[in-house]
C-alpha cells in the first residue's frame, strides 16, 4: 500500500511512521522536513505536492498548528491560527487529495480530546478539533469508489510530558494506542469516524 | 434584561426577537438591518458595534453563512465562506463581547444538526457547526463573574421549506420548539451547551 504521512517527524508522526513501514510504500512530508516538503497553508504547494507524489491509497494527517492561550486576552488572529493550519490545512488536504487517492483508499487526520474534553488555555484546539471531527463525518457521506475518511482523537500522549501539566487529570496514552488507531483507520473498513484514544 | 440579537432579521431570528420583546430591551442587530449595523467579518466593525450598544446582559448570534455544495468539486475558497462568516464571526463576537458583557450574563451562538447527523452538500455547515459547539463548550469553562455560552443546534426549521428536499428523512422542527431553546440559554442556567433541537 501506497502511504503518505504529512507530519512524519512530529511525536505522533514519528511513531506511526515506524509503524507502518516494512511492507508498505511509505512517502513522509512536511514542511521543512521528510521525503517531499508541503506547506499544508498553500493550496499551490498542496496541489504541487500531489503532483509529486502520484496517485496513492492512504494519506495519514498528523499536523496542524493551534494556539494555546486564555480566552480572556484572545484575538481573533490568536484563533485564526488553527483555522488556518489545523483545519484548512487537513481540509484542503482531503479537498484536493480525493482527485489523487486510489479506488478504496483512506484519509486519516487528525482532531484531539480537546472538543470534547476542554481545559484552560484550549479554547482554539478544541474549536479546530470539533471542525475535523464533524468534517469527517459529513465528507463520509460523500466521497466516492469507496474512500474512506476518519479522525483521530487522542488524549494527551505519553511521549508529550512538557503539556502534562496543562491536563490536570487526563491519563496520558500510550504511544502504542495512538498508533493503532491509525492503523486501524488506514487497514480497517470503518468510515466517517472519531477513533478516540483517551 | 438588556439582550442583543444579532441576526434578527433571519428566518430564526425574527421569531426569537419576537418571543423576547416585552419586558427585555431589545437591540437588533444584522448586517443590513436592525437597529444597529455590523459586519461580523470585521473586527473592528464588531468593536464599534459594542461601543454603541454599551454593556448588555445577552448576546444572542442567529447568524453566519456556509457553503452548501458537493465535496467533489469543493475548494479551499468554497469552505472558507463558512469559516469566515459562521465560524470566525461568531466566535469574534465573543472575544470581544467578553468585554462589554455584564456578570451573569450570556452568550448564545447557533449551530446546527449538521455537524452530527450530516446529509449530501452540507460539508461546510457540518465543519463550521462542529466548531462553534467545541467552542462554546471549551468557552464556557474558561468566562468569568458568571458568563455563561451556550449554542443551539437546531434540525431543519419549519419556516424554511425550501431546504427541506435536501433533508430527506429529517422531521422539520416547529419555531416554537427552537424560539423556546434560545429563551432557555438566556433565562436559564446552562453553561457549556449545546441545545439540541431536533
Amino acid at each position: 500500500m501506497k502511504i503518505i504521512i504529512v507530519g512524519a517527524s512530529g511525536t505522533i508522526g514519528k511513531k506511526v511512521t515506524e509503524a507502518l513501514r516494512g511492507e508498505n510504500e511509505i512517502i513522509t512530508a512536511g514542511s521543512k522536513s521528510g521525503d517531499i516538503q508541503v506547506d499544508i497553508s498553500s493550496t499551490e504547494s498542496i496541489e504541487a505536492f500531489y503532483k509529486q507524489t502520484g496517485n496513492f491509497d492512504a494519506l495519514i494527517s498528523v499536523t496542524g498548528n493551534a494556539y494555546f492561550g486564555p480566552l480572556k486576552t484572545m484575538t481573533i488572529k490568536d484563533f485564526d491560527i488553527g483555522l488556518q493550519s489545523k483545519v484548512r490545512g487537513q481540509v484542503n488536504l482531503v479537498l484536493i487529495g480525493q482527485h489523487y487517492i486510489n479506488a478504496k483508499g483512506s484519509f486519516t487526520l487528525t482532531s484531539g480530546i480537546l472538543s470534547d474534553d476542554p481545559i484552560l488555555l484550549g479554547v482554539n484546539p478544541a474549536a479546530v478539533n470539533g471542525a475535523i471531527n464533524a468534517f469527517t463525518k459529513s465528507a463520509a457521506i460523500e466521497l466516492e469508489n469507496g474512500v474512506r475518511i476518519n479522525a483521530i482523537s487522542a488524549g494527551v500522549v505519553e511521549d508529550a510530558p512538557g503539556y502534562f501539566s496543562y491536563f490536570p487529570g487526563h491519563i496520558p496514552v500510550t504511544m502504542d494506542r495512538v498508533t493503532n488507531a491509525y492503523y486501524k483507520s488506514v487497514f480497517g473498513a470503518l468510515t466517517g469516524q472519531v477513533i478516540q484514544v483517551w
